[in-house]
């Protein structure tokens, strides 16, 4: 078994995988006569030949250390996902090397951060650390399978302390 | 002043409005070897001659009663909402009639729950009842205005308990 350090989720460190999505900085724009800030249009999507859905993921929350051994890609579309909570949870990620995936990492969220994966990008399933494991998932509807999985002949443990 | 009471959202009552994006019932699927509850593509999306977008929206917490005159709609697509904390907020939907909209009603979310208003439905303005409200928005983007207001000769006020 390898062991990985969860390390906090920033967007220059997740910039090969995906957007996060997080209210730092400046918003874009005031609305709503000042009470809103939004930070606009801040996920790269790609949905190929199929369109856009919003889906709800109900998923089992995890403790660390986390034992892992499948990852998975979406090769048809980006696909991200927004926390229904303000609890963390862990984002597994892979650098594709020649068709399979590489060694992963492992990011731990913060309150009010998302993430969309950019196309193609092989990560883990989706790891809440708290119940209830709600999210709102955006990805491609459409046609085909656009599921590949990686079964790692080692499994990899992620260590770390969830904020 | 008109008085209103906040109902319980229910995919029933805010049908006419949009569709409710809830944890209930059955799965449509069970995915990640058993350990996620899929409920698949939930929201009648709507973009017209735009793309889809993920934007994040910090709003200012409110309190009830909530008093308010002014509501929007958006004429070139469809907007979601999706809390990123578990706590209830306030969404505010108002039938269209012949141009301007009639008597708003006031529904309050659960935990878990989100909403897709469907394109050209009037609305209040994002509602969190708790701090730090933070929302991300799948919406329109593309040029054109997109946004119609109106001002309510009398406000109204909403009145409620949340849970």
């Amino acid at each position: 078994m390898q062991r990985i350090s969860a390390q906090p989720l920033t967007a220059g460190a997740f910039a090969p995988f995906g957007d996060v999505l997080a209210f730092d900085g400046a918003p874009d724009r005031l609305i709503n006569g000042g009470s809103c800030r939004r930070y606009h249009d801040r996920a790269r999507l790609d949905f190929g030949d199929g369109q856009v859905g919003i889906s709800l993921f109900h998923a089992e929350p995890r403790t660390l250390p986390h034992t892992f051994d499948l990852v998975e890609r979406h090769p048809s579309g980006s696909q991200a996902f927004v926390p229904m909570s303000l609890h963390p949870f862990l984002v597994i990620v892979a650098p594709d090397q020649g068709g399979i995936p590489g060694a992963p990492l492992a990011f731990l969220t913060g309150a009010g951060q998302a993430v969309n994966l950019h196309r193609g990008t092989w990560h883990g399933v989706l790891t809440p650390l708290h119940a209830p494991g709600y999210f709102a998932v955006i990805d491609r509807i459409g046609p085909g399978g656009n599921l590949e999985e990686f079964t790692y002949e080692t499994p990899w443990q992620v260590v770390g302390t969830p904020v």
